[in-house]
C-alpha cells in the first residue's frame, strides 16, 4: 500500500466488508457515529450473545476438524428429534458427504440409505417423519427486516436463524441462505427421514423454502463442506466412492465431553447490536464505498458466531 | 428409489433444479405446457445461441485445468482493452491465485502487486485507469426481468450479463453475481488497473455493485476456482505461498491456438427460449415442489453455456 503508483488489491474492500477498515477509522474521528459492523460486534455487550442449548448442537467431525451445527425444533420439531436419536445411536459415523454440486449443496448421510440390502438400521428413530416446511406465525418470534424481499412478505430472524414471512397463511419458515441445514427427501413431502442431509453452499436457492423441511444450520466450520471438490454435473454425486469425504462421527453437544466443546456464542439476532451492525451493512459509510447500497437482501446478513474466551 | 420404506436423497430436488425429471416427464404427458427449464434448453433453436468473441474471451490454465471468463467491454472498455494488452503480454503467467474467502471471493494476480521492488511490470498497460462502475442505459441492450430486486429499480440482463438498473441516474451496470469477475482495487475509485482480479464464489454481494469496475463473469471452469482450499479468515488471503494455486497462463481467445479453443456457446439473454426458461423456474411444475416460488432472483437465474459438437 505504500507504493506510489496504486496497485489493485481488495484488500480495502474485504476490510470495509468485514474488519474495522484502517481509513475509515480515522473518518470516523470526524463521524464518530458511523462506527463499522465490526466495530459494533466487538463493542456488542455479553447479554447480548447467546451460548446454545447444547441439546440443539451436533457436532460432525470430519478428517479435517470439527464443523458444528445449531439445530431448530422450533421449526422442524419431529426432524429435529429425529436427529438427535440418530446422533445417539452413532447412525452417522463412518457415513460420508456424498454429493458436492456448486454453487448449490453438500449433502451427506448413509451412501446407501436407498438400497434396503446395504442400508443402515433407522433403529429407534422414526421412519415416517410429517413434512414440516413452515410453522403459525403465532409460534415464534420473528424479527423482521425493513428490507423488501422478492421471495416472501416479510425477512427477518428468529432465534438466529434466517425466517420469512407469509402474512395470508400466517406462516413462517427457515429461509435457504448459505449455511442451512435441510433434509432431503423423495417426492413425497413427508419422505424425509432427517438421515440425509444437506448444506446451502451456494447462492440462495429461495425457491427451496416451503418445500423441505429445514433443521438448521451451521455455525462453525461450513468451510470444511463448502470447499470440498465438486462432483460431476449435472447434479454432483462423486461416481467413485473414494471420492465420498468420511464422516468420522456425529455427536449431540450435549453427549461431547465437556472439554471437547466449543465455547460458541452467537450473537442474539432480537439485539440492539445485531440491528446495528446489520444498518452499517445496509448503509456502508467508510472510505471504500463510493455509493452505500440503502438495501440488504437477508441471506446476506452474517450471523455472528464467537468462542468465548 | 425402488425401495419400499421412503428414503431420503434429494435426487428429486437436483433434478427438478437441473434435469428434465422423470416424473415431472410423465406429468408433462398430461400437461404438455409445462415444460421443465432443462427441456426448454435442449430444445432452444440454433438462433437461440451465440458464439462470443474470441477477442472477449480470456483463457486461464490452473494446474487443475481451464477457467474461461467472457469479458464485457460493453461495461468496462478500459478495463478489457487493458485485460488484452496483459493478456497478450503474458502477465498473469506464473501468477497465482492468492485469497480464497469462503462465500465471498477468488481474487488472483501478482501476489508481489502492491510490493513496488517485486511487482511485475504493467508494459503496454494503461497504469491508470478510469472507475467505470456503470453505463448510461441508452448504451445497451436490457432485458428487465419482471420480479422485484431489492438493490434497484430493475433486474435484468444485458449480452448475457446479469446487470440492474437505476432510472433515476438512467445508468446500468454488471451485478455481482456468482461467477461475476471484477477488477480489484484501493480506496481510490479509479485505482483498479484490471491486473488483480477477483470471481464472486459466494452469496451474490450486491453491496459492491455501482462500487468495483466488473469486466465479464466466468463461462468455464469455475468450479477450479470455487471449490480452492478457503484462506484464513476474516480476509482469505493464503499466508503461506506454498498455498497459492499457480495460474500456469492466461491467453485471449483469439491467441489460443484453434485446436486448444472450447466450442462453446451462450444461450442468448434476449431470447425466447431464455425467457421461458426462466419462467419454468420461476413457477416449477414437476412432481417434486409443493409450492412454486413465483419469484427469481437475478442471480439464481443460470446463464446457460454449451460446448456446441
Amino acid at each position: 500500500m505504500s507504493t506510489t503508483r496504486p496497485r489493485l488489491s481488495i484488500l480495502s474492500l474485504a476490510a470495509a466488508l468485514l474488519l474495522a477498515h484502517p481509513l475509515a477509522a480515522s473518518a470516523n474521528e470526524e463521524q464518530p457515529a458511523a462506527r463499522s459492523a465490526a466495530e459494533i460486534i466487538a463493542a456488542a455487550p455479553d447479554s447480548d450473545w447467546r451460548t446454545p442449548d447444547p441439546d440443539n448442537l451436533l457436532y460432525m467431525t470430519l478428517p479435517t476438524g470439527l464443523v458444528v451445527f445449531e439445530l431448530a425444533p422450533q421449526f422442524a420439531p419431529r426432524h429435529v428429534a429425529n436427529i438427535r436419536q440418530l446422533a445417539r445411536q452413532g447412525f452417522w459415523d463412518n457415513t460420508s458427504v456424498y454429493r458436492v454440486q456448486d454453487n448449490f449443496v453438500a449433502q451427506f448421510g448413509d451412501i446407501h440409505g436407498e438400497d434396503a440390502d446395504k442400508r443402515k438400521p433407522l433403529g429407534a428413530a422414526d421412519v415416517a417423519l410429517p413434512a414440516e416446511f413452515e410453522v403459525p406465525s403465532a409460534s415464534v418470534q420473528f424479527s423482521a427486516l425493513p428490507d423488501a424481499d422478492g421471495w416472501s412478505d416479510a425477512a427477518g430472524f428468529v432465534d438466529g436463524f434466517a425466517a420469512a414471512r407469509d402474512n395470508r397463511s400466517a406462516t413462517i419458515w427457515m429461509a435457504h441462505c448459505y449455511g442451512m441445514l435441510g433434509a432431503g427427501r423423495n417426492n413425497a413431502p413427508d419422505s424425509s427421514q432427517a438421515a440425509e442431509l444437506y448444506v446451502v453452499t451456494g447462492q440462495a436457492p429461495r425457491n427451496l423454502d416451503r418445500n423441505m423441511s429445514s433443521v438448521g444450520r451451521v455455525i462453525h466450520g461450513i468451510e470444511r463442506l463448502s470447499a470440498l471438490p465438486r462432483g460431476p454435473e449435472p447434479m454432483g454425486f462423486y461416481e467413485d466412492r473414494g471420492q465420498d469425504t468420511p464422516i468420522l462421527k456425529v455427536r449431540l453437544g450435549s453427549d461431547v465431553p465437556a472439554d471437547e466443546r466449543l465455547p460458541l456464542q452467537l450473537l442474539r439476532t432480537d439485539s440492539a447490536s445485531f440491528a446495528a451492525a446489520t444498518e452499517a451493512r445496509r448503509n456502508r459509510r467508510d472510505a471504500f464505498y463510493v455509493r452505500p447500497a440503502g438495501h440488504i437482501d437477508l441471506c446476506n446478513v452474517p450471523l455472528p458466531v464467537r468462542l468465548k474466551s
